[in-house]
């Protein structure tokens, strides 16, 4: 039994990432969203879709005190010995509420392309008319479209857009994701937001990124958000604060006895 | 009750990250990996220091098949709805024996710079030498000293010292363990390599970094890593046969009882 | 704001758990399997109850070297300073394939319940024979039917529906999947075996037990097993032998680049 | 390469568990506290040592809105599709701080056991005396003494001596304990309450589980307790009141910049 792999390989006197030499031709020479890129499709980006990248990755790394940031520190309170659980359990909320937007909306995108492309908007606001109609018929959310907080705007989107543009990078899953934001108030009767983690999977999957790990994206943007939460937490606790105040507002109850 | 905090925050029409505008001054703007040290110390890093960071995330990333490696295939072969549990059970692997050398390698020598700093390398060869001695006495390892694979030196060590010295940020965690590597064959009579993990330990202390996170920036380098060893698994498949492979060698025994 | 809760509560002087003095009322009067039963549905079982939920307990609890044995053990021996982060690496390789069966099987046969429930095995049979039909026209398993190894018939399945008999408490979800037993080869043109996962949703859903959860008392059974492979693991070391074996086959390849 | 285990196993007709026929002699038959116990020392506890084990659980199961409830909590609000996350992220909290007691206590009793060990409580006096008092010389504090809550007395403490000794399982660990408890403020000038954690260490260790996963039993009884606090948030949600509460009193401040 072998086991084929195009990442890490080491000799005695030599280690290769991606089949390059590790010292000589990556370290120093390759940025960490590069590497990153370059690890999950094992082809180096350009520096344009680079760029792009990393603002993804930037608009996703910390948005305050969400539950992953809260996770984080307590589980640091309460275990401060382990540094990788803290961010582990963090991690462990990236699941289909809170971080899941940026993959829903590249695969919804995804799927509905056209197999043959408009060329241009009027082409793209026909078929985003058809798409926000199914959806509304089916009763289905259009992923992406929306935000709790930012209702005239989600100031993420627009600049993603120009930095892919500047970029010369903008392809299917962000034209189609536009032409939503133009059409749909003709069907919703509203006009809604595209918001940030819509526009993110729409620009990963234009990057040609792989859908099934969109999420893993968003995860490594908020590895880097949750180091930064630990290291506030360590000059500045309020993991504490948090675990007294709601230890505090419990109140005991009768139990509820439940049978299915 | 309120939690102060320095990262992310939101109003309606308004985000901000460390202080500055989301989209107009982070997004585009800022590298990933100067955006992970940004976020964890609060300061955002000069380009030198971004590039010393960046070839030690590189030095981190994938070492081929780990135990972390081979961890979150068999946790993505058992439960591949959730890319997030993957990912997390690679990262608990991120424990005191594989990933922790760097961190133990950078508290290390900060515990054991002198007071008032050397000038010179002959300086940094006497405390090198007393450093080395007071291990041997208590029968102790020096981190950071010796590889069971690289015995004739590890190539990332050469190269990160030079990266420093290039960017001119070579500080005195990086002048102690260089010192360390020319004076410990006198104390241990034969010469072993100055490892790849530790001369990352010595530069994330020279950078500045909090000595409590060094092994998380290992872990943001290894997220990215195990994305890719994620990427490669739903392409070229080899979980299943790793776990068959186990299976198939396994071997009923007796139990053992066993009392403390 | 204030957050109700039945589980525990304390005051100065005493301890409560599901209302009842956690000290007199619950240590040394009741039993784990029990225990675990009335924090899930905070109604305490009956004797019968507790035994077949702990025979389903039994049955999930350890099945050697799994995906989940193996991350245990791997990850014990990457960061063997935290046993809280091998135990949770283990379980996060409990979702839809290794350990979701239970969970699905329960689920399925609660879904397919006529609303008037059948009185004989006659009655069950013409239930079973629709479901086992329409899944076969829609191209979907019957989730429980079939298992890799145990081809001629799992052992563990009649000794749950005979555990269940003599308790009295086998309800329709076990009767259908019985009479699922019974019927499949009329419509699939051969016998497969009603499996231990399967059989085990069945009975927890007969139970009274909440369907979200099934997969929830799965981890916990392996909990148990998953502590008893780190056991075995401190006394009789493999974890290090099967990294090994997994690095020492792996074969560098070129990379193979990847666009969506 | 082959690799034993006592564990399960299984052949095409067979399944067995620690050597014993998994469905005839384990299902129906074992309890599963008993199994846990089994399974970690690969001999089967008597009655006797069975009830103080699940008194032990039982007394570790759940203390109401402790970080880690309120960690699986925020992780299934957050990602509400992976039960296997959630329960993951609350036991990655079981470390040096909340959970950590039990094993620190067992450990430390342990290693101040004496080569001959006392036959009446004036021994078991003098040899608490001086561990108490080399302890309070080397101004550190003894592990299972002190509670932030019961000052008086943790109720958990005598009522698991009683158990213990009606069972006739009482051994050196819980003697030491109880002597600690009888000695202590002849030496610290106050009486402390030995904590219900600690005792619990202590019975383990009579027990004779493994030093090493004393923890591992604090989280198996913390898995029960965190099936019962998702049951109980799946039914009568808190977290989101949780979450929202925490980002309310969030409050931007400038960035502090750090430097080692």
């Amino acid at each position: 039994m072998t086991y084929p792999t195009a990442l890490g390989a080491s000799t005695k006197d030599s280690i290769t990432l991606l089949g390059r030499d590790l010292a000589g031709e990556v370290m120093g020479e390759v940025g960490f969203g590069e590497l990153a890129f370059w690890l999950a499709t094992q082809r180096r980006p350009t520096p344009g879709e680079t760029r792009v990248f990393e603002a993804v990755l930037a608009a996703l790394a910390d948005h305050g005190f969400t539950p992953t940031a809260i996770v984080t520190r307590l589980t640091h309170l309460s275990a401060p010995d382990s540094v990788q659980g803290a961010l582990a359990a963090g991690l462990l909320g990236g699941g289909s509420r809170f971080l899941g937007v940026t993959e829903d909306c590249g695969r919804f995108l995804h799927a509905h392309l056209p197999g043959s492309l408009p060329v241009d908007d009027d082409g793209w606001d026909a078929v985003a008319l058809q798409v926000v109609r199914s959806q509304r018929e089916a009763k289905r959310f259009v992923p992406g479209l929306g935000h709790h907080l930012h209702k005239d705007g989600d100031p993420r989107t627009p600049r993603l857009f120009a930095i892919a543009e500047e970029e010369r990078v903008t392809g299917p899953h962000l034209r189609l994701f536009a032409a939503i934001g133009r059409v749909h108030p003709e069907v919703l009767g509203k006009r809604l937001p595209l918001n940030g983690a819509g526009v993110c999977g729409a620009a990963l999957a234009d990057l040609g990124l792989p859908l099934e790990l969109l999420r893993g994206f968003a995860l490594l943007a908020r590895t880097a958000g949750l180091i930064g939460q630990l290291a506030e937490e360590l000059r500045s606790p309020v993991a504490d604060q948090i675990f007294r105040g709601v230890e505090r507002d419990g109140v005991p109850v009768e139990p509820s006895p439940y049978r299915l």
